[in-house]
């Protein structure tokens, strides 16, 4: 089955339920929108995928097609199966929120990666007790040998996508990311939106 | 008020309330021995020590002397004050669980970190929604140009420490690491006693 595109709206997020065997394409569609993704277990959402013991497994800083990204109880929960963004993507960075805009200087409301995993999952009656670490999708955070990291901007081409295949029954959720002081959606802080497809 | 030396026996976790303002020395007894390190907000434990948004902050894998970690509500809740380790302190891996000595293909139990920081913090009675990220202190994580980790083994001399100041009331939690598979704690696999202070 394919679910045809399926739109994360600018600034907005989307969530999903995939059978395990499914594949996910994230459609990085205007080649300069960050996209927040995380992973949950159909079956028991407290069991979500988790960066650091993924990190702990494929043992880089950022995952390379093949990659499996574990949750917090240690199985596989997504593998990355084809990527054409060069595989830019971030396992490092929160996902943005309420707070992180304050500190930006921001007075009043700001959309946000975290409010918008929660509604997205609420639209599915889904609650979860903690917001997870993300994967920011076509996030490009630079390293240097002696490991300092900048808020690079994009670097993938337009259509570029990234493909995961499930390896549960899952809840994949979505951010659209509203990040537009720092230049991690492009210089000019321009929000689009994003598509993925379930296949 | 100082405490004196606290032992964080070997395998073993340990928590202590902290007062904004006070230090809490860690201190690398043997020089050999891994501690894994959380903290929660001493009115709402649900709001704890993220790697992720520290990251952000600080703008590091790994912090130096006068960095803030961040809270997930992005408030500053521990500062590094001082080291003598060598800053040799990993933010990346997961705390050791159950599954993962699985995964490494130990049958039966086997004392993990998540176990450890649980069991310590009910000692407070103090019960949390989901296991955070820790910050892995005098572990020795590497990691190349390309991105590529390794487990390597400690480089901190015996009795180094690692100096945080308080920037909130909280509790503190530590374990000292069980992992006797991975050369983490050293090739022999030794598993040792550590200490902290309250200052």
């Amino acid at each position: 089955m394919t679910t045809g595109l399926v739109t994360i709206p600018a600034r907005r997020g989307k969530a999903a339920r995939v059978s395990a065997g499914q594949r996910v394409r994230v459609i990085n569609t205007h080649g300069t929108q960050v996209v927040d993704a995380w992973a949950f277990s159909a079956e028991d959402p407290s069991e979500w995928m988790s960066m650091e013991a993924s990190r702990a497994w494929f043992m880089k800083l950022a995952p390379a097609v093949g990659d499996t990204f574990l949750s917090n109880q240690r199985r596989p929960i997504l593998t990355l199966v084809e990527d054409t963004s060069g595989c830019a993507h971030d396992t490092l960075m929160a996902p943005c929120d309420a707070p992180r805009y304050r500190l930006l200087g921001v007075t009043g409301h700001h959309d946000n990666c975290r409010d918008n995993l929660h509604a997205a999952l609420a639209e599915l009656q889904i609650a979860i007790p903690a917001t997870p670490p993300s994967i920011n999708l076509f996030m490009n955070i630079p390293w240097t040998p002696d490991g300092r990291l900048s808020w690079g901007e994009p670097v993938s081409a337009p259509g570029s996508y990234a493909l995961f295949r499930a390896e549960m029954d899952l809840v994949i959720a979505f951010s659209a990311c509203p990040q537009d002081i720092l230049p991690i959606n492009g210089r000019a802080g321009r929000i689009l939106d994003a598509h993925f497809a379930i296949e």
